[in-house]
Order: C-alpha cells, then sequence, then structure tokens
C-alpha cells in the first residue's frame, strides 16, 4: 500500500455518495484505508457526513479513527452522539490511554454518563485509574494494555499466555517479566522466546536490564529517555516498582514534537498553538496579547526617547540610527537566548559548562561586536553627517548594545529556569522589548554625551 | 535499571582509575552501562583516556557507542585509530545504517582504506550499497538488516529461518513477506506467527497492507509517514518494488526533532546547527553572517530616514514612535510567517486553503490593526504633543503596518515555498529587516503627510 493522498475530488466524491446513502459504495470506499487516513477524512466532513460515515465503521476501527482525529475535531463529534453511542462504540474498543485521553477532555458530568454505558468493565476501571495522572506525567501518557509474563514460569506457559494477553495489542514490542508481586524484574524479547526450548524458564532467560519510568516522570523527561535509549516501548512502574502501564514511542514522538513545536511558538510570539485553520477569533487571542504587550514596550521606548526630544531637534541624524541599534540588540539577543533555550532543553547544562557558556557567550558577542562596530563605522562615515561625532556615538553605541543583549540574552534563559520558568519565554517579544529598550537608553545616552562634548 | 545520570564524580573517579591503568575496575564500571550512557562518558574524557576505554569494550558494544557520539566528536576518535582497528573494531560490528554514516563521514582515501580492512564482506558491501544514496533520503537512512520471508514458506520455515536471520537483531519489530522476486508483498507480525500452526503458508496469513518508501523518498517524508500511521519501522523497496531495507523509528525521531530545530534556528538568525557545547569559532560563523545582514539593512534604514532629516529637527516627536513602529512590524511579520511555516511543513496546505488563510489571515490583522492602533491613539494622547497631529499619524501608520506586515508574512513564505526554497528563511531576521524598511517609509511618509497637511 503506498500512501493515501487526501485530494478534493475524493471528497467531494464521498461526500455525493453520502447523500445518496449509498452506504455500501462508501464503505468500499473507505474500509480499506488506515484509521489515520480516514481521520483526515472526516476532518474535511461536515457533523452529519462525519457521523453518518463513522455508523458505517466497524467498531474496532471506530475507536482507532477517533483517537487519530485532532483534539478540537475530536469534540465536534463527541457532542454529536449520545454517551451510550460514546461508549459502546468508541471508549470500549480504544486503546485504553487513547480512551483515558477521550474521556479525560469531557466535562465531569459527560464522563460520570459515559462510563456508567461502557461494557468492558475491565476497561472502564483502566480509564478511571489513568484518569487519576496528570496528563504531562508518565502516568497520563501510558495505556494498560501491555504484555507481562510471571519469572516463574516456563517459555510454555508463557506461550499460552501470550495467545490470550495479545488478543487487545495491535504489536508486541517487549514482554516485560514481573514476579508474584508484580514488581518490575526485567524484559523478554518475543525473539529470545522462540528461540529457546519451551521448557525453560522465564527466570533462567530475562533480560534484567530493562530501562523503566515511574508514574510521576515528565513527558518531557520520558520522551528524553525513550530518545537516548532508542526504545520503542518503556514500561511504567508506581512508586513501589509494581509494573502499571507502558508507554509507546508514538505517543512519545507526539510530546517530542510538540516540545520543539512549543519552543518555536513562543519565539514567534504566539502564546497557544494555533494553526492556519483555525478560526479568525482563535488566531486573534493567540496573537493579539504578545501585540499588546509589544505596544506597551514601544510606547515605553517613546516615552525615554522624549527626553531626550531637544537633543534630537538639535542633531536630528541621532533619529536615523535607532533602528539600526533596536533591530541589532534584537537579533543578537534572539541568537544568544535560542542557544541557551536548545542546551536547557536537550539537559546539557551543567554548573560546570554554565560558566563555560558565559566565558564563550562573551568571547563570541566581543568578536561580533567589534566586527559589526567597525563595518557600521565605516558605511556611517558615508553619510552626510559633517563631522565624526555621530559616526563615533553609533560604534560605540552599538559595541555596548551588541555585548549587553549577548549577556542578557544567555543570562536571562537561564535565570528562568532556575525560577523553575519556561526558559523559552525568554527568546519570544519579551527579550526584543528588554533589548530595544535598553539598547535605545544606551544609544541616546551615549550620544548626549558624545554629541555635547565633540560638538 | 533506573536511568544512568552522568556525575561529575563519575567522570573523575573513572580518569584516576585510567590513569592508574586499572583495566579490572574501569571494565567493571563501565560494562553494565548502555552504550547511549557510555556515549555521554567517552564525550567528557579526554582522546587518549577515550581510546582507552574505547579498546576496553567489546566489540559488539564498542561499535554501539561510537554510533551513539555526536558527529562532531566522533570525527576526533576516528582520527585518533589506524584504519585497520576502525575497520575491524567498529565498522564491522555496527548496523549498515550506523556503519554507511561514520565511513561516508570519512574522507575518500580512509574510505578506501577502512573498507579494505573490513572482515565482514557482506557488511562491506552493504555499506558500499548506502553510501549510494543521498543522506536525507529514505536510502540513506535505511539499514540493510531486516527480516524478510518468502510467501511460499510455511510457517515453520519461517521460524528457522529468523533464528538464522535474527542474529544480528537487537529486536524484530516485523517480519517482511516477498515473493521469489524480492518483490515486498505484505508484513508477518511476529504475533501472528507464533499463534498460527506451524504447518500454515505464510501466503495464507501475511497482511498485504504495509506501507513503504521508496529509496529517493526524502527523510522529512518518512518523518511525516511513520508519524502519521504509528510505525516503528518502515521497510524501503527500490524503483520496482524490491525490497532494499528498512528505517526504525529511532532514527526518524532524529529527523522529527532535527526538522523542528532547524526551523527553530532560522528563526533565531542561526545559520548553521551550532550548541553553546561548540567553540567560539563555529558559533561566531553561525551567527556573524546574519547579524552583517541585519546592519546592513539598519543602514538602509538610516538612508530612508536620513531623506526626513528636515521634517524631524521641525517635529523631533517623530522619532519617538519609530521603534513602536518598526518593533510592531516585526512582531507581527513573525506571527504570520510562523503559522504559514508550520502549515507548509505539516503539509496542512492546499491550493483551496492556501486562499482561505490569506482571507483569515487578512481578517485576523485587521481585528489587531484596529485593537492596537486604537491603544496607541490613547496612549500617545498622554504625551505632551500639543496637538492632535502626531496621535493620529502614528495611529493611522502602525493600522498600515500591521496589515502590511501581515499579508507580507503571509505571502512571503507561499512565494519561498512556490520557489522551492525553504520557507522558514522568511521568519528569520530577514522578514523583521523588511518589516523595519517598510515600516519606516510608512511611517514617516504618513507623518510628512499628515504633520504638513495639519500643522
Amino acid at each position: 500500500m503506498q500512501q493515501f493522498e487526501l485530494s478534493e475530488e475524493f471528497v467531494s466524491h464521498l461526500e455525493k455518495l453520502i447523500q445518496a446513502n449509498n452506504k455500501e459504495d462508501v464503505a468500499k470506499l473507505v474500509e480499506p484505508l488506515h484509521p489515520a487516513d480516514i481521520a483526515e477524512i472526516i476532518e474535511e466532513l461536515d457533523t452529519e457526513e462525519a457521523q453518518y460515515l463513522f455508523l458505517l465503521l466497524d467498531e474496532e476501527k471506530a475507536g482507532d479513527v477517533l483517537a487519530e482525529i485532532e483534539e478540537d475535531e475530536r469534540q465536534r463529534f463527541i457532542d454529536s452522539f449520545p454517551p451510550e453511542v460514546i461508549a459502546k462504540r468508541f471508549v470500549d474498543n480504544m486503546d485504553s490511554d487513547d480512551a483515558a485521553d477521550l474521556v479525560g477532555s469531557m466535562p465531569n458530568e459527560q464522563q460520570q454518563e459515559v462510563l456508567s454505558h461502557m461494557e468492558d468493565l475491565e476497561q472502564a476501571g483502566d480509564i478511571v485509574d489513568l484518569l487519576h495522572y496528570d496528563e504531562d506525567s508518565a502516568g497520563g501518557l501510558m495505556g494498560k494494555e501491555l504484555v507481562k509474563v510471571n519469572e516463574n514460569w516456563t517459555v510454555l506457559t508463557c506461550l499460552r499466555e501470550l495467545s490470550r494477553q495479545a488478543e487487545n495489542l495491535d504489536e508486541i514490542f517487549y514482554i516485560y517479566v514481573v514476579d508474584d508481586d508484580n514488581i518490575l524484574k526485567g524484559r523478554l524479547s518475543l525473539k529470545k522466546m522462540i528461540l529457546t526450548p519451551t521448557s525453560t524458564k522465564i527466570k533462567n532467560i530475562y533480560n534484567p536490564d530493562v530501562t523503566y519510568v515511574t508514574t510521576d516522570e515528565s513527558a518531557e523527561s520520558v520522551g528524553r529517555i525513550m530518545q537516548k535509549y532508542d526504545l520503542v516501548a518503556i514500561p511504567v512502574v508506581d512508586s513501589i516498582g509494581r509494573l502499571v502501564g507502558r508507554i509507546t514511542i508514538d505517543d512519545v514522538v507526539d510530546v517530542i514534537r510538540e516540545e520543539a513545536e512549543k519552543d518555536y511558538q513562543m519565539m514567534s510570539g504566539i502564546s497557544q498553538d494555533v494553526e492556519s485553520s483555525d478560526t479568525v477569533w482563535d488566531q486573534t487571542k493567540a496573537r493579539l496579547p504578545w501585540l499588546i504587550i509589544g505596544l506597551f514596550g514601544g510606547m515605553l521606548a517613546a516615552y525615554m526617547i522624549s527626553f531626550y526630544e531637544a537633543d534630537i531637534a538639535l542633531f536630528p541624524a541621532t533619529a536615523m540610527f535607532i533602528p539600526v541599534i533596536t533591530a541589532m540588540g534584537g537579533n543578537v539577543g534572539i541568537q544568544s537566548s535560542a542557544i541557551v533555550v536548545k542546551g536547557l532543553a536537550s539537559n546539557s547544562f551543567n554548573t560546570k559548562n554554565i560558566f563555560q557558556s558565559i566565558t564563550k557567550e562573551i568571547s563570541c558577542a566581543t568578536i561580533n561586536a567589534c566586527i559589526c562596530s567597525s563595518i557600521i563605522f565605516i558605511l556611517s562615515l558615508f553619510f552626510n553627517l559633517n563631522s565624526y561625532a555621530m559616526p563615533i556615538t553609533v560604534t560605540i553605541s552599538l559595541f555596548i548594545v551588541i555585548m549587553f543583549a549577548s549577556i542578557f540574552g544567555t543570562a536571562f534563559p537561564l535565570l528562568l529556569n532556575k525560577m523553575k520558568i519556561d526558559p523559552a519565554l525568554a527568546t519570544g517579544p519579551f527579550i526584543t522589548l528588554t533589548n530595544d529598550i535598553i539598547g535605545l537608553n544606551i544609544y541616546l545616552f551615549t550620544g548626549k554625551a558624545i554629541l555635547g562634548w565633540l560638538m
């Protein structure tokens, strides 16, 4: 199967079939597709068409499709079905982690109603368990579906147990080994099991080197561990080491991507995750707050400049270089902060190299400041400024601004991190703003001193 | 095993043992660790200590450790060993994809020497094959290690073949099914194989729904497909459908993360991947080019302002609002571009919704522009400006600047994308620069018109 490409023709053909109530052809068109593809199609349909399509899918697939639909969109469908249908058609058949996410996103009352209509009581119990965990923790990410065997069993017992346990699982990646108290002891690969005589005890063949996380480990850190050790699944244990669930790499890939996107979004001055497909109102809500903060910052800058109004009237050329000073401060600050934020995210800082990084940043800033100041000195000589006072002012100010912005851009995210605030906040409009205001003051103050003195 | 935490104490203890030439204790300390942890330790050691440690590891592990070391660091070790040691100790024992990456990063001459010293001729052949592919394509990502079975075999033959083929594999995730011509027909899960009577023919139990990619598919697109379909491994076929390799999720997680980081880096105005651990020179090389471009842009802005010098001397208050105008243009532009770049990256644009996005962007811009302009009008009244001319100028200019920056910020990355240039370029200092210059012109021109007319 080559990947399915969603086309407008496909959607409009499907819509026509739905409107003609041609169940057979709709099913024939959609059934062979992967749940992720069906989810894409459903996102293009209106609520009634989507409902129609959902009810044609077999129960197993309907649950998988629902799990693949984006969260905002999903709400729309969920609200269009009665609690009983949600329970029996979807929640009963989804993986426990997806089911818990779905139920967790509902208002309390709806949650209770859906849970009370469920037929699979084991699944309902699992969901209630999973809902206790913070959604950004290992407990919130994990699913209850896993294959575990007792260390005292033989390979034969295991094979028999596997066929029973594996019924609900799409794929088996690892088999976990526990003792009689359900304490995680190690892992066993299917490969090992196939290649070992069936009378062997698990105790003698399992691998005790198993990397696990506890339920309260942060999602970010689970991602880091799975990436570092190249794991496809990781077992989750409670505080006394009992095996309670497992997290698969596909859920973690989403966390890793979202993590990277969050930093990107912060840097762009967007306060929540929006996409071009979101409504105008959602987009405005995410963007306006930063613009207003920027606006107040800009007015503060205007207020500072107003103190120098008389000087500007006297030396209007001062105004010419305001943009270059603010822009350079902003650019240098963002570069420095971005490097620190990335370093913090990949956990590559420790006490020893924080000091090293700052020293390095200062060296780097000095080189950049020297080169940029020399260039601006030469360029500003081409302006018809009648004296050396202005070029000297601009050169000295730019040097100080670059040095300041580098050091501030490095120190600020480190400080935020120390205060347990997301350091990525330092890369957004906030740092540009601070650099603008401080840079302007450095420039105008230097200008006043030098121009007053030289002219 | 809980995750290993690298500490300074651990490293200094290890260094002491190495200096005392205490092989036994060093081995005892390091052997139980995961290759990824040993790689972290080695990155902290100097070249000679690292060499010492490498030669103590067993061959299998030494190869795994080398594969985990960061590319820049790796070069340092590679250069410290003679080609014969590299070939026999490392390349012979690595996974073919990692081995090909390693050999591919060497100069041509060293490549030939290393290949000629290899003992595992099959591996050497695989490496030569893999080196043909572009490193950013599926062919460049894939490894040759995979488990494949012929559709005409029985489950029993398969199980026997598996024990042979699986010898070189850490884990088996999927078994691929091919016909007599090695054409990929489908996949088979280990689970299915365990649960089926051994005399059954593979033909009757395999799953023909297998998502694959061709060798020339881009790494980015492989990442997208594996994420979308939640795959742990994906088979790679050549242009006529023959199975030639497989890509595992851990390699793709790196691609996904690097992709997200690249956009982040572009936005921060850093032209290549640098980290706080890189040398001052590497950091300067990555950062200075954008600063110089910004500097020239700023000087262009200065040149534009110089045309209005006489006006500024007359109305020095004009200078006050320069920073707010440039900052707001920059902020709005980055927001718009970031949303488009993200949309393009997730492939969520098509002809129909490009038009929709632009319409939405204009609506959103109009709301933001109205609110921000109203705020600036009120705030600027508090300044002692003696007339309404300045507030009106600033208000009208800000409105136009926000509208322009939104539209330009949306259209520019779309245009770059159309021209097959990375649209992420539009989010960096470049867009801020353009918005600064155009915003300033809008502001000063409006100011001249209104102030000349009103006063």
